[in-house]
């Protein structure tokens, strides 16, 4: 067990319960408070350009159902998902410059602010990765700074996506660095449209360079309750999935063994 | 061979000389002159989201040696393009709400204003795939008229991306009408970042649908002289590549023979 990393008490809890089904369930009361403890954990997420209303709507019945902690949609969503959730618990979060991260900062500040404007309470960012790979760290720094204090002055957290595939792991310790430094709420290791996701490796390196200041969030190839559990032992404080209900349904199951 | 469809002159002669290879240089009067000819056809693309500013630059260069039409970048890289291509003759495009087409038309609209302001003379946008798949026609026209609007004012060009493998033939069709209705200079069959790129048949099937109304450009996967003579053969206008330095060279060998 990998406990040297600052881990939230309540990220803690759920992975020493998840280690030991169905008999860690006894300290959480029973399968449903696990579930819901577990439910906190996951960004539920729809971003296929396919997406039609009807399954935002639908995913936005199944995030309110499940009680995760963000429903995450794309930009022309936002105000839909926050309509369908009004009053669930469950953030509205968005994307920005996603997924290339290769749009000029004045557009993704844009697109942040209308998705805040939009009910958007969470924004996951993605970073100049070719300005991070030619050591141009500042730029880097310098957009994901003017996308904080964006979010912040309206109550909202910001995630900033490395897409961890594309670099280095030097290349993800600049780039993890230079979002702590701009005040970003979460680093996350991957869009889910890249070349590869999240890694248990990604995740480790993000939280030794990230520590107490900010959140880990594993996105990408989350699939499993055994994905998701890897990933939280990892480091991670959030877990973007496509696949939450059915990971949900996996944990009630054995949690009720 | 497929002549019903309304292909441009300069377009038919490319088609035919590399159909009749290295005979069918002679018309050209020679390898050179056939390979701009060709050149002319191409949009130089380098989008990957790890490119560099040396990448950029090294591709402008080879844009202006080839007299490719355009050189397609990202956003944040418009302004370098621009300078590198200053007087070559090779035009700059760029993208907007690429490659999901989910971003909210506010914000393309912002991000292809910014583009033209930076240098950009070309712009491939993507449709709300999703608004598509829903019926909602009018949303996706809306979206396409607010740019080509844009484009127009500043006399450029737009391009318009329906993602052609996340729709059916009759999503296919009702895209590509709603693109020239709302003056679209140009449909294109793929963005390269889905889940397939461009198929002969799209491009036939595009092509009898715009007519002579608009272009048609194929991209995404197009990586040999054979991808892309079948391309222009089906009836595209313009092909978007990374690899068009290799199909040129490999051009050149087949002309000389």
């Amino acid at each position: 067990m990998w406990w040297s990393n600052p881990i939230p008490k309540e990220v803690r809890a759920v992975v020493e319960a998840l280690e030991r089904l169905p008999k860690g369930v006894k300290k959480f009361g029973g399968p449903d408070a696990l579930c819901r403890a577990f439910a906190r954990l996951v960004d539920h997420t729809l971003l296929k350009p396919e997406a039609q209303p009807d399954d935002i709507r639908r995913a936005c019945e199944e995030a309110a159902g499940a009680g995760f902690a963000a429903m995450v949609v794309n930009p022309s969503y936002v105000a839909l998902a926050a309509e369908q959730l009004k009053g669930s618990g469950v953030r509205v979060a968005t994307v920005a410059g996603f997924p290339l991260g290769a749009s000029r900062k004045e557009v993704k500040r844009h697109e942040a602010e209308r998705g805040l404007e939009d009910g958007a309470s969470e924004v996951d960012m993605v970073i100049r990765v070719g300005a991070l790979k030619a050591g141009d760290d500042e730029a880097v720094e310098d957009e994901i700074h003017e996308l904080a204090e964006l979010c912040h002055e309206r109550q909202a957290i910001l995630k900033v996506i490395l897409e961890c595939a594309l670099l280095t792991d030097e290349e993800k310790e600049r780039g993890a660095r230079a979002a702590v430094r701009a005040g970003a709420d979460f680093v996350k290791t991957s869009t889910g449209f890249g070349p590869g996701g999240a890694t248990r490796e990604d995740v480790a390196l993000l939280r030794s360079v990230v520590g107490r200041d900010a959140g880990v969030k594993a996105a990408g190839g989350i699939r499993t309750l055994a994905d998701a559990g890897s990933m939280l032992a990892a480091g991670a404080s959030r877990l973007g999935m496509s696949s939450s209900v059915s990971v949900l349904d996996e944990l009630r199951g054995r949690a009720s063994k």
